[in-house]
């Protein structure tokens, strides 16, 4: 089930030697392990922005790969250490902290187990209590990768009713317009990236070239209502105008071609950050 | 040819889960690959830095590397997506955009084909128009680097004369000078790197330790005015001095030692910003 | 001796191609090698930093692992290009210049050799004297990592006292306090990591819970001065509280509970940052 290839994500940032020490320890387990990496820059502590790129990423990646996700601000604390294993037989080792959230949402997780910190942590680091990257997740994922240990020798099954959430947003479907939340970035380009699926904005019947009224909210407060086109790719629209488009996780995007639609109207993401698209009479 | 080697650049940065998308695509396509990275934080949009920074490493590189570059403001517009084979037996995946600039000039390009999407396009992404570096380039970079297709599978064979070049400056070779353009800087450490080559500057009869007078302008504003030692390394000068001397590419550089010349005098680059050197009478 | 692993670490950040032309440069020698990254964000020319890192990391690796580190300022002065070989059988390929100082100090040296830039240059660099890594370091690691050349081969043997040294600060135990100074931050968090050792910090029996006085200095100027909680883990006190702890190195830190301690009070690194913590009567 094991397909030898291990992909890390964390906040550790690649600035200091965390990274590189939780590679050295997989390596140490399986010196012919496949490491990649998702990213190291997920906002320090922000467990939803985890939770988010692994569902952006996890179907990309051949059956039987094992990932590691370390966003764990409660490091210490009761949280448990878990592995959870997809419906597309991939593994996540990870704190039970939220991180599980998209995935198991969007993806579907057949089972779930605890880390056995008896059989399943790094030898003589018992007074090591802040750097279980390194120490439990790290060297987990490395002997599932490798097939060192099968899943169900990773510890005791929990229920997967036991998997901790995030709450998300649900769309909200209207007559004439859908609403929903701004969940993330496209970090580098400043598209918003809403939690309105394809299928839900479909409702609205839209057609490339139609115009929609795009209305943008911080809690209560107003930041943004314009009329937007919808379009297939950016190059549909003049440089520096704004484009309604179907990014690709197949969730309504909003962005400006060759522009930054983040920092144009300041805008962030979040559960308080919601947007509705409302059809124009045509 | 191949040799199963794949190199990925683009300017997606590496926040979100656009590069490990990409890398979980060439792994499904073949589990083997060896993947590395060129960088990922071309500036959003700047197809003259992606087409440099290939410049400034494929020589370095084994033979039959396929090299992906995904710097492309135009997705979902009329550019072509092609695979560039140069003359040491690389293969470059990348938008017929100006990217394949500096390599056609400096390295020699024997033969471009346009990537069919017929054949050459991950499956069930036909509704994604905006994510081409993973359903397009990446999947065929995995193809070409895995021996799954040949360079005459990629798709039909254009005319190198059909390659979009960006238009580069040429040294100006005078009676006691010489002059060409700022392309580039030494990120991390501000040196400037210019179009002038080691043999264009070597006509002026330079010896180490010779002092010659370097002018510089943003279009027709003067920013920089004096004379600067030539020698072979920063350490040739004192901590704090501006040095010239011939860079690891065999350009002429200008760098102040364990300083940054850029921030130093706020000079940035492209083709505006120019700069001569002129030899001073012993 | 040597395992096929090379792993590199540089202040040439991954916003250019230098980094990438290393790796190439490494492949071309052997395709077969496994390179890993341990960071390539070392503060430009800090060497503190370079062999801090390579501290923090190389137990984790595996008996044999080559690391190339390239934090140069002297590149193209007297300084030597050197090859250590540590108490644990790992190489460490870099400019003898002070990065070797707490692989000496902390893990042990057992020999050093001179590179040969005869044996061990790349061909057909002789006119190129600012990239050492890409021409003398990677190039050399890349010959060990997959046994192409030994240890011996390296070039003459030096004398390990001639390692050069930065001094480090010694822990100073009083009879009630232990001090020593802030090495370095875990950067993403902002906790700062000091050169205390567990072992001191034991001499004053401090148990989960204490309280201890913590003041810091910037040389002679007060920077903090509070009770703090001794945790085990960040957990244990509230968000916002600060926290004593021993690190993941085994050295006491201090950090906020999912805030940063040096941003919290402006406080930086070095020799001339001290750090006192003194047991307060129960």
């Amino acid at each position: 089930m094991y397909n030898n290839l291990l992909v890390l994500q964390s906040d550790f940032g690649l600035v200091d030697g965390a990274v590189s020490a939780m590679v050295g320890v997989a390596l140490e387990e399986s010196p012919t392990l496949e490491i990649h990496h998702l990213t190291h820059d997920i906002t320090p502590y922000n467990i939803f922005e985890g939770s988010y790129r692994l569902f952006q990423t996890v179907n990309y990646w051949p059956e039987g790969t094992t990932f590691v996700s370390v966003v764990d601000p409660g490091v210490g604390s009761k949280r448990k250490s878990v592995v959870a294993k997809t419906v597309q037989n991939q593994y996540i080792v990870t704190p039970n902290n939220g991180t599980l959230s998209f995935i198991k949402k969007h993806v579907g997780i057949v089972a779930i187990r605890e880390i056995s910190e008896v059989e399943n942590r790094r030898k003589n680091t018992e007074h090591s209590y802040t750097f279980h990257g390194r120490d439990v997740y790290a060297y987990t994922g490395a002997k599932l990768a490798s097939g060192h240990i099968t899943f169900e020798e990773v510890g005791p099954e929990l229920d997967t009713e036991d998997i901790v959430e995030i709450p998300v947003v649900e769309t909200t479907i209207g007559n004439d317009f859908v609403s929903g939340a701004i969940d993330i970035l496209d970090v580098r380009f400043g598209s918003l990236w809403t939690s309105i699926r394809r299928e839900e904005f479909y409702i609205l019947s839209p057609e490339f070239g139609d115009r929609f009224e795009v209305t943008i909210y911080n809690n209560d407060m107003l930041v943004y209502q314009n009329q937007v086109t919808y379009g297939k790719s950016f190059a549909d629209v003049r440089i520096g105008q704004p484009i309604l488009y179907i990014n690709s996780l197949y969730r309504v995007g909003l962005a400006i071609n060759q522009g930054s639609f983040a920092k144009a109207y300041n805008v962030g993401v979040g559960a308080q950050w919601s947007i509705e698209i409302k059809r124009i009479e045509k």
